[in-house]
């Protein structure tokens, strides 16, 4: 069934099933003019809000339905998680040519849902509306902080740590063997692709990383970038270690094939949804009594010079890093 | 300038200026990966998104980025009025065409913060991206409201008189009239076209109807439409009076050149604005007494048959409207 036949009241039913998983902070969902939400007391409230436009975020040649949702959801929770928050509630705008069919918009709600599901969130409202070319889709986060936990990105202090979660360039090597289409048998090609199609927003450690940093962001636009931001916004500098940057065995190999050194990938690819945060030396070694210490990886470390952020390379020269990292915009 | 050269850092330092009108309320606005903001004590959070469409919700042959701008926002403020209560916070998703000029999103941004200064309502943050075709436009409004003023779709109660504010129908005529591009030197154009691009949204009243209404639409997609909505929502009917539908002389003297009746663009034209609800009798005596008689008019009663909204034309006959309103995805 296309979707001029189901309608939009016919289009909210099918969306609505499913949508509340924490109905106690849930006055109304979907259905009204607005959600109406019940905030828990003392708490900031977060918004993020990210768009998505086909041909320049997604191309659904190599990304499924169900996929999309997931991520349009992923790269919003991993914005209230480079603030310290929880996410809560979620609103979701599409604009969708006429002739897409019912089971495109079930298939994106099952992803989105997926993941909203895993981290307790609520999609409690949103919009649908036709589109003359191609898919937009708007995801609106409503998430909560303590004061104390709340992240800056212009908290670092002087000899602070750098230290990044996971390990980083795994998405963009993903996207390009996407576009490559080929390595599709290799060993490395599934995970590598999966880190840039599903994304898994680093909530859970940050929310335990945020008792004891001073400022943090998400990997969105690669290291080089999200680091530049946090120096800028703190009126600090970094150091950075190539050698030190965590990469994954699989983007070791791949990045051979691909004829592109993995550490560029990790600084300027971008999508990782991995967190960058400093913290005072001391604070670190407590935090590291919480979580695995593979989890977590020292970089570097924060400098005096104001915006300056300095990688240490292999070969042991110095250069500094520019924010020429994945831009949505340019 | 164009966008390209600006970059997307030098658009947000362009667009964060004057952005902050209740600063009381704001912890962090535009520029780190969420905003943070302080919610009112015991006061529940309201959340309605829109997306606007180049091509499907606007025109930029009719419309000024300006008037965009500011009726991006005025149609979500109408949102967060019709559940009762007062916007306070604001996300902006644009999507853009690379060539998109500079002075293009100034002009975009000054409109919104017309109406935003006009109701005390911070714009917190966004997100810019490019487009391959087209602009695309999602606002975010977060509102609050006292449980007890909070109206629901689903409340309205038998017997209740059903009451809209302002006159109704000027909207479509406006847009009808930018569409032939004709009789732009009578002396209805102007007011016609103006409700059209410049729709006000009605939260001052609407903050006062809430203590005393069951239930509240706002006019987005015709009169026929948000009637029928409340009565489904409520399980119960209504009958309107085609004679009480408020319609402004304009828009009577328009509907002649136009060809098309005036009642009918009250009832299927949208995108007024303007408010419809149910109150009791006894409420609506109360009521009047805090506004202006001639703001808000009487055009029916709540009924008991379920989802059935009558109308009594002017010639005495009863026809049963069906919600074939202007809709924005069929």
């Amino acid at each position: 069934m296309d979707l001029k036949e189901l309608g939009e009241f016919g289009l909210i039913d099918l969306i609505k099933q499913d949508c509340i998983v924490d109905a106690s902070t849930v006055v109304l969902g979907i259905g009204d003019d607005a959600a109406a939400i019940i905030p828990t007391k003392n708490m900031l409230q977060l918004i993020s809000t990210d768009m998505l436009m086909e041909g320049i975020h997604f191309d659904l040649s190599f990304i499924s339905p169900f996929q999309l949702g997931y991520k349009a959801l992923a790269v919003n929770l991993s914005d209230i998680a480079a603030m310290g928050g929880m996410p809560k509630q979620v609103v979701v705008s599409i604009a969708l040519p006429k002739e897409t069919k019912t089971e495109f918009i079930i298939e994106l709600y099952r992803g989105m849902k997926e993941l909203a599901h895993q981290f307790g969130v609520n999609i409690v409202g949103g919009d649908t509306v036709s589109s003359l070319h191609g898919i937009a889709i708007n995801v609106t986060v409503i998430g909560e902080v303590t004061e104390k936990k709340l992240q800056k990105r212009s908290e670092a202090k002087q000899d602070d740590l750098v230290v990044v979660t996971g390990t980083l360039g795994s998405s963009a090597a993903g996207l390009a063997l996407l576009q490559k289409g080929e390595y599709t048998t290799c060993h490395f090609y599934d995970s590598l692709v999966n880190a840039h199609l599903m994304p898994l927003p680093q909530v859970v450690i940050a929310n335990d990383i945020a008792n004891y940093a001073h400022s943090m962001n998400d990997i969105s636009d690669g290291l080089a970038s999200e680091a530049k931001e946090i120096a800028l916004a703190s009126g600090l500098g970094m150091r950075l270690y190539a050698e030190k940057i965590p990469l994954s065995p699989d983007l070791i190999v791949a990045s051979q094939a691909l004829k592109t050194s993995a550490v560029s990938y990790a600084l300027y690819g971008g999508e990782d949804y991995q967190l960058v945060f400093t913290i005072a030396p001391e604070k670190y070694q407590l935090l590291k009594q919480c979580h695995l210490v593979n989890n977590i990886t020292v970089i570097g470390e924060v400098t005096s010079q104001n915006g300056v952020v300095e990688l240490v390379q292999e070969d042991q020269q110095i250069v500094q890093l520019e924010s020429k990292g994945y831009n949505h915009f340019i």
